[in-house]
């Protein structure tokens, strides 16, 4: 997907949200567990039904589906194939935290572009720019570098000594022949460190997890990471799709997911 | 796995042999590829038919099984299943550089550790220690953390500053309670670190790879890592494995990996 692209769906949905879906068999609805063979794959396709107007992007966390083995991992295949068959305008991204030795790491980009059709990957940088660069291969294709996470682990190594970590990341990943298809990730939770950042990657699209549940306040990343064609995609998991786990969760989504993109299209006419 | 088992396999097998895994269909022998179904699968099962005696652990590349889409994940499931059911004895690692926030990193090691039987699993420690902890809380199961990795790339983030940043990492698990769960991946490429780095921490596991193709020595890790009881498992993927891609390829691979053991046996001897 080229980026123009994104930008265009940005102002014609007047959203930048991304929907997470981190499906968890402990929180999905009863009645869906109990209808459905393969209950992580329909609840997600559901979800997806509901919520596509109001996002542009969706962020599936692998993590929650290899959880349960190579089952898990054919819903993944069916999910992600399902979303870019029905809704091919929608941004689809694999929250996998990859990144390996390039010949490893060449595998894991055929794995997620090739094999699976994902539009995007979130990347792990700490083996360094030959990590990464196999990502960079695929044309329309992106490599999401984690920059300043949401965690509280991020104060570990990426915020110490005034941030030089995260910071080395950016210049480093910015400075690579083929940058334009990078993006990177900064937790909401970090505002004073987002304007920082959106000096060092004024051009690059930043996605934003930990609104929400997290803590982190949307009107606050929108006024300190925003440039002049927004290049911000802000994630939603938990708050959206368990905002019931009842026989209402699909609508309850709709709602929480619809109040946000109305705050998104507030934001967007300043 | 109790350590205190592997430590005895050491000497019972007088080797510190890793064996791994990255099977490449480019470089399997055409004969499996035409007869198998699952030349993958098949591949990787009879090499470590062939070289059990050889090694004491096995190294598994999920990259190259997930390349292959939910099949290869499958064959991945079949594979791991297989060796920890014939060889219990082997300790099996899934070379995966997983690592996200403690909310998904658990569902990483329900992957590993109970999906699939791996005793130990490689993770990227970018995010910090909250998303290596739930690897932690399983009995003889261990996370082995990168430090400085074997490729071009470790000199981007982790060898700056003196080695700032792949220091603070092994400071920082070495102090984590359940820090006895930690090994650490440290490649052969950089002996002259890797006497410094078992100082920091005199008691670990430290993984090697890195010997063979990429140019690492086997004699200078041993001098530089081994403490009182080895505490090393040095690596070999593709001199064994693709040490001929004829027909003979087991009995090259076997060739190889004996004389491997061989040299071990003599370090061991001093």
């Amino acid at each position: 997907m080229d980026t123009n692209f994104i930008y265009q769906q940005i102002q014609q949905k007047k959203s930048f949200l991304c929907l997470g879906l981190d499906p968890d068999l402990n929180k999905i609805p009863e009645f869906l567990i109990e209808s459905s063979k393969e209950p992580l794959l329909d609840f997600c396709k559901s979800m997806v039904d509901n919520i596509n107007p109001f996002c542009i992007a969706v962020k599936i966390n692998t993590a929650f589906f290899e959880a349960y083995g190579s089952e898990g991992y054919k819903s993944l295949e069916l999910l992600v194939k399902y979303i870019k068959a029905i809704y091919p305008e929608l941004f689809v991204i694999a929250d996998a935290k990859r990144g390996d030795i390039g010949n490893s790491s060449n595998r894991y980009a055929k794995a997620f572009f090739d094999s699976l059709p994902f539009d995007a990957i979130t990347i792990s940088p700490y083996l360094g720019t030959d990590s990464i660069q196999p990502f960079l291969e695929y044309e329309n294709k992106y490599a999401i570098v984690l920059a300043l996470t949401s965690n509280k682990g991020s104060e570990d190594f990426q915020l110490p000594n005034d941030g030089k970590l995260f910071k080395s990341v950016l210049k480093t990943c910015n400075a690579l022949q083929n940058s334009d298809k990078i993006m990177y990730v900064v937790g909401a939770t970090h505002p004073e460190q987002l304007k920082e950042i959106r000096n060092i990657v004024p051009n690059s699209f930043i996605l934003v997890p930990g609104v929400g549940v997290q803590g982190g306040i949307l009107s606050e990343v929108y006024s300190s990471g925003a440039n002049n064609k927004v290049g911000l995609l802000v994630n939603s998991s938990r708050g959206i799709i368990y905002a019931s786990q009842g026989k209402n969760c699909f609508e309850a989504a709709k709602i929480e997911a619809k109040l946000i993109q109305n705050e998104m299209e507030n934001l967007l006419k300043k």
